[in-house]
């Protein structure tokens, strides 16, 4: 049970200190108005995020706060399908907490607006189309997992973990912000685009399924190609 | 007598650097007006102070450098209520240290003013109410503690603690500082608006109280959940 | 056969995030016009495609993603002159790749354009001359190889090497991005170049040459003088 | 002698790329006029000349690249007198060199000027005092050269130190470059003065002489309370 309770204030943590970040900042379409430059904030906060989580709970649940990343742990043979099951109900649970702590903080404050959802077309800031969007989340959530797995493999550099994996995720918002905004997380995908509604959940679809589709391809790859050494 | 003199010292370089890197690009509502930039620069300058205190005075008193966090570790039964008493005494101390060694400095610029003070209502970039603010300041200290005592919880990830608590006390900085300026530090909120006086002093009771309430729930969850594993 | 394949997608990896962010920031000279900003996006991008990739696929290949580095390697009798050729052609098609997918990705987003290439003379942001070119990319890609041996080449610090060098590409590029754009990398610098044509085409040959010479100068120097202590 | 190359390349690496990047974004001051933004990129590449250094040449010599440094070394009783003046002329020595490499470069190109010299009074961005910049680089180097003391100190630490002093001169750089510029390295000050002359050349003896101070204050303070624990 405690692995579930993990994930789910891990979750939490990374939706309200990330989507809360792009809040505060208003990213590239809201808020303040401060372009690229809260992208490079928003970008760091969702790393950090990883790094706080992965030293905070990482111990008990090995801290995936994300469906693509349980996703491609669980086709690598790495947990159960019980397991996957609990931790994307978890994650769902608790990314649904962090949008509604958010809400509840910035009630009453006129600046604020938006929770951070996801979007292509008209919602995405250079325009990118649906199918540009589609091939940007699954290869966004390609790299990530792949990173994931990768460094989770060894027991010499699985200290490092969070530090990586954290680094890794800032380096996919600096480019994903300006294109998507950045899902590769259906958990945290779902979430805003339900608290903002309109154009936005009628989009979420594509968040939810192509950070899948590239995890899952993740994990078929690392598993024929990575998890052993040749000369 | 070695670590009170340690949390001293590491407190005044936090609250020096810290602040004073707030005083001197403005954040927000002053000094030279960078807005969010000098706010991820801020972000910055606290978490570095982390790294470099846990590194220095780190092996000698732990770097608690935060009455929040000593009361995390002592309701986590890792510090006696005689040393934590002494903690909080050296770090208030250091706290006005820092800021005193800062009012030298920047005497007679004039471009420079104010000490890095929190607030809420007017005194919040946002607007943000006293209430959210409460709720902010909780839960940012929540994290922050639970960050801490889980890192510092196994060997294998002790080294890197100071890394870690510094790259999570940024995340809570880039979110914190547009909505209330960020405290999750008694000692940290106490000196500044002390040496500003006026609204900054009159609010800064949320900004002790809030943070010390976050570091004890930390301390709970962390025992009642995440101080062993399950499967 | 693994290895090659690590070298191919890391090299593509290290291109599309590298110079997309380029293409999406804008730069100094193009896409959203966000000046010096966007060039530091782009160098934190480039140093985190190394620790992304370093620990994705280090352990298959060492994750070079870059013929100068690999000449630096192979100069200093750490590889064979069979696998140096495998690994340039792996890393030259995975720019290919990279870009390509960079290139199908925003087609049709009217606001990015260009690819990343690098440049002198007009092409160089501060109007740097050809000869100062030729001695910034030569002295870069000498400081970063010498990094890369010296790191990798003590147990002792090996597990940080991914971090280490990530960071020192980060350091090459904030300076490197206003002087020439910052090959250090025949690979990175080859496929923009092609897909952008013109002028930048035509200066290509700089930023593959000098990259070489300074990689294999850094091994030279390496072996005579850091490969052993003294007292 | 390997140990003196090492400083003299380690200190042109530091000197080149720190300044460097001061010269190319115009810092405070001049160039391309970018304000505080400019600073936060010097204070990183400040912060990444240390990491780069410490892992290519600090198995050599350790990599002080700052007479401050070798002074807090000295004091603290872990290196000869002897060594202390070669590693000091090899440095002064390698930032000449550096300084000049970077005139080579720019050379001829019109948008950059200067040398990342430092200053007080008019040559600060905020007006600081001649006094309030002695306080200034005293202080800052005596927390860079404790937090070098500290992690060196402990084999358990001792492979993150070069990630750990990087991040700490970047904290430095944060605060630093909008009062003085930052020194805290008399090596780093010199030959930026020496190629600009004038007024900067006059109050060259500040930034030499304070964070020698600082740095001898370091070495008293950590052999005085920090070099044992208690309990």
């Amino acid at each position: 049970m405690n692995k579930y309770i993990a994930e789910f204030i891990g979750t939490m943590i990374l939706v309200f200190f990330g989507t809360g970040t792009a809040v505060v900042t208003g990213g590239f379409t809201g808020g303040l108005g401060l372009g690229y430059l809260g992208v490079v904030a928003i970008a760091l906060a969702f790393g950090l995020t990883i790094v706080a989580g992965a030293y905070a709970i990482g111990h008990v649940s090995g801290c995936h706060v994300n469906p693509a990343v349980s996703i491609g742990v669980w086709l690598s043979g790495r947990m159960s399908v019980k397991d996957f099951a609990g931790y994307v109900v978890a994650q769902v649970i608790g990314a649904f907490a962090g949008t509604g702590l958010l809400s509840v903080v910035v009630n009453g404050s006129e600046t604020l607006s938006g929770f951070g959802a996801d979007g292509y077309g008209t919602l995405s800031a250079v325009g990118l189309s649906m199918g540009g969007a589609f091939v940007v989340e699954t290869f966004l959530t390609f790299v990530f997992v792949l990173v994931i797995l990768g460094v989770t493999a060894s027991e010499k550099t699985s200290a490092l973990a969070g530090l990586v994996i954290g680094a890794t995720l800032t380096m996919v918002h600096l480019i994903g912000i300006p294109l998507t905004g950045t899902s590769v997380n259906p958990a945290r995908a779902l979430a805003p685009a339900v608290f903002t509604g309109g154009e936005a959940l009628a989009q979420v679809w594509l968040f939810i399924v192509a950070p899948l589709v590239g995890g899952a391809i993740a994990a078929v790859f690392h598993r024929a190609w990575f998890s052993v050494k040749d000369n």
